[in-house]
């Protein structure tokens, strides 16, 4: 059963508009074929044949007005007002979905949207608008639907989360590392917004209103950023065992909703503060699933398009299957004999001459590299045996197993070695 | 647009099952009506009236073979063959769409059941079958569709996570664990599945088919279980860095797919070393969005139950909207002011007397309780001033910027003070 061809049009090529073509050059999805009918960007964009052959191109987004071959409006110029405002509430009226980035947008105009929607029996989605990398709105929406949510906070800002992780990282000030953080790309040439803990409540508000069916105006949101986080401050709260982050957080507190953004100090163990560098983290409680924690890259090119592409597959097609459609790869599965890495080995041996260079043989021959040895001495009884702790460098499973067996037949072995792999997953 | 009833017989009425039933009681959605058809349980159950009111019991699950009042089979019996795989793929035959938990039957007959689907144009979904209370399924299939995810590892089994979590912490032997797991409900009375890691291998064989889009025979996946990690190697691995936690592992490499399933040893920095108890904890990298991790609780009547009805929702419902169809709730917002919470405070005095005294008191008036108190010297030019940290017990917002307003103004005070709110997050 295969699914008509989707028409999208674009507005805005900007960052994320250029995350999203990379991935529709890239995506092939036998079940839904999308065209890209439209293009509005002030920049003169290099788009020819392939995807684009049937593509209008706009130099002003207004002109998507008075255009109509499309199916779905993809806005990616955001802000609140202005011709991202128009065409999206142009293209609700026009009966057309429309899938957006534009958090602003969505949480300024929450009730009006929703009021459209319902009326022409369209639909605007907005998963990329709040933590790019992370499908928070599919998860509160679709996944919790049957659960109450009581509350839900995180760090919804990756850049505030970069400057504030590296300001102690790297013992730098907070003008240091913006400026660092401008120049990777990890902050905007005006980051105001970032820092100041608006983009924070854009994003608070539309989880808010989403979980609690209920709108929660953005302007009555305070919000305090981090221009005014001190390297001494973050040095200080370490030593105390915190760690400073810039949070969002909203709950439901009998019938008072709770919404705030400032920067705070969080345990060192808590789920949250762990979550350093460019990272989004969000936690979600609710009555039946207690807690659930979500981590990805916030923002970036990829990451909010991966959003928005999927936003418009999921309005597309017929969501026929869970099941992908086709099994077209073949792989060969692959035994553990032939796993390269690290070992962990725990030896137990009679406490006598040679047993360090009875171990180091067999790793010799069987091309093993010692990382690390710790031995302590073990009473049993009357007897005294050893306990050698070995981690080991990478080597082959296939190796390692054979170097065992060999040193397992060793006369000063007590016990068979125990030992673990070691995954060095970050 | 109301979208008619659905129908759905639940089969297995075991802690899944009463799971289900308890969020059904709970659960209103005005978009999708369900209706409870037919219950197949071995042991009586008391249901009466309500939403029981229409619905047909049988105390033999095989019934279900000849019943047909349903649109949703909700397979919960569990096990790979039998009547759990009689019922599901009869289901399948007479062209009815699957809800299901188990995930030895999918993981074990991935390739018919995605056969019979195709063929007969339904759907099974099995969100319920990998880490009940996190929608990895949904991620992987809707979210990250348009990524080549590279790599899936994570802690998936919630009984072996406690156990090895709670031998550490409490310095126990594998055994008195275990039997604590067992006497609190998070270990069956029959282990073995989960402590061998057969339970591990059903779930990363239904991850690494579905992110790979190839079957991975479950029984082709070397597993070991976590009956022989020594309460020793937790406290030496524990003291080299290291914890040691249960994974399943499925990575793509070149033309191979390598799945494993064992007890290793994680750095405690990396994300997954810190997901303790019965959570789990998944990271699935892929080319676009890199590294996105999900922690939830990985077992438990109502996270997997929480599965199951999102399951049920998405089969039944024309997903008409993202938004909520009704803004039923009215919540009053509240503002900062009313905030009950813990602060940390930096002052920055004048080295004299008299400078504790005078902000002890402060704090009195205002009913804040000091926590800890931190004081150091700092050589600014020719004076000396003090840097007084205090953190507070609980207090009200109003009261605490009241006493700060009065502090400040107070003669031995150099420059406004710096304060930040401390969250108790876990």
């Amino acid at each position: 059963m295969l699914n008509p061809k989707i028409k999208i049009a674009i507005a805005g090529v900007g960052t994320v508009g250029k995350g999203l073509i990379d991935l529709l050059l890239k995506y092939k999805n036998k079940q839904t074929k999308i065209e890209i009918t439209a293009i509005a960007s002030r920049r003169k964009q290099e788009f020819k044949g392939g995807i684009f052959r049937n593509t209008v191109f706009f130099s002003d987004a207004k002109k998507l007005l008075k255009f109509h071959n499309y199916d779905i409006l993809v806005e990616l110029i955001g802000g609140e007002k202005g011709v991202s405002k128009d065409i999206v509430f142009n293209a609700l009226r026009e009966k057309k979905n429309v899938v957006t980035a534009n958090k602003a947008l969505v949480s300024k105009f929450w009730n009006q949207l929703h009021s459209l929607m319902e009326k022409n029996n369209c639909l605007l989605k907005y998963e990329a608008a709040v933590a790019g990398g992370i499908p928070i709105i599919k998860v509160i929406d679709e996944f919790l639907l049957s659960n109450k949510i009581t509350k839900i906070y995180g760090i919804l800002n990756g850049t505030s989360n970069y400057i504030l992780s590296n300001m102690l990282s790297y013992n730098k000030d907070f003008k240091d590392i913006l400026s660092e953080a401008q120049r990777l790309g990890y902050a905007e040439s005006n980051p105001k917004f970032d820092i100041d803990g608006t983009d924070t409540a854009h994003k608070l508000s539309i989880l808010s209103s989403l979980a609690f069916e209920c709108y929660n105006n953005v302007s009555k949101i305070d919000n305090e950023g981090i221009e005014n986080v001190d390297l001494q401050d973050l040095e200080i709260a370490d030593s105390l065992g915190y760690k400073i982050k810039l949070l969002g957080i909203t709950e439901l507190n009998n019938k008072n909703i709770n919404n705030f953004v400032y920067p705070c100090l969080l345990s060192k163990d808590s789920f949250i503060a762990k979550i350093d560098g460019v990272y989004n983290g969000i936690v979600v409680e609710s009555n039946f699933c207690k807690k659930s924690c979500f981590v990805g890259e916030g923002a970036g090119a990829h990451p909010t398009a991966t959003s928005v592409l999927s936003d418009i597959i999921s309005l597309s097609k017929k969501r026929k299957n869970c099941f992908k459609q086709s099994f077209k790869f073949s792989y060969q599965e692959t035994s553990l004999q032939s796993r390269f890495g690290s070992y962990y080995l725990r030896f137990t041996t009679y406490d006598k001459p040679g047993v360090i260079s009875g171990i180091a043989n067999q790793f010799k021959t069987f091309n093993i590299s010692m990382k690390s040895m710790l031995q302590k001495e073990t009473e049993i009884g009357n007897s005294k045996d050893a306990t050698i702790v070995i981690t080991t460098h990478n080597c082959f499973e296939s190796n390692m197993m054979k170097a065992l067996k060999k040193i397992n037949r060793l006369n000063f072995i007590r016990k068979k070695t125990v030992y673990f792999r070691i995954e060095n997953f970050k």
